[in-house]
């Protein structure tokens, strides 16, 4: 059976929202969190906009889902992100019982997975590599862009 | 010669803070941040009143010291929290690039120390233990209460 809403689609939601970021002239990453096939919040990258160094796109996706839901637990969600999360967003999505984390491009030199899976909830899953290239060039473009 | 604010002074103030929380039934964690003597903000958690896993006092603290700032770096400033801080602030006190950190009581479940000081920016100061008794009475009178 044709499967309409699988981790690509929701990865590319989530490009879209890093492309915000990028418009915006901010580091593209962007996020949506996902529950029953639904997209209940979508953040992006707005730490210049904002001022603020917490304001990823995984933070602010986090707490509209929670918002949202009414429910500062986003168990049966699953937050797809375009970058490895930074160790501050893999510490939020643990408290946060997320239940699945999908991220596309990876961050060896920023992201969480430097410092383990044990930064996540036990419970959440985790699977990444979704669209990387896509993801990734996001990256490359705007930092090339950025020096050029 | 008689030094009016030091360490001891300030994680005072951020016990005051902790004290807020607790008196609104939120786990007693207080923070302010400091710049030239100055108290530049406060924060306290509030992850229930918010319905916010990210509303932890650091972070609080930090964002509204940012916006004291309209810096987003808190270079030249000490976040003094009662607790040892979770990986999430951790993370969003590096990315603040915070000169110093002073916390209270140590945290050996929950702590950023068990993935060690890189969670923290290589800049960073980092001291702990000051007021430590009071602090971790803190959490102690809280947990015992709940449990009673």
């Amino acid at each position: 059976m044709l499967k309409l809403y699988d981790d690509e689609f929701f990865m590319r939601q989530a490009i879209a929202q890093a492309n915000l970021a990028a418009a915006d002239g901010e580091i593209p990453v962007g996020a949506v969190v996902v529950s029953n096939d639904r997209i209940i919040a979508r953040g992006h990258n707005q730490t210049e906009r904002l001022n603020d160094v917490t304001a990823h796109a995984e933070i602010i996706a986090l707490t509209a889902a929670a918002n949202y839901l009414g429910d500062k637990y986003l168990h049966d969600c699953t937050l797809y992100v375009t970058l490895e999360p930074c160790p501050m967003c893999a510490g939020a999505l643990a408290w946060g019982q997320v239940s699945r984390i999908v991220y596309g491009a990876n961050d060896d030199k920023r992201g969480f997975m430097r410092f383990g899976r044990e930064l996540l909830h036990p419970k959440t899953k985790l699977e990444f590599g979704v669209l990387h290239e896509e993801c990734g060039a996001l990256m490359t473009s705007f930092f090339t862009g950025r020096r050029g």
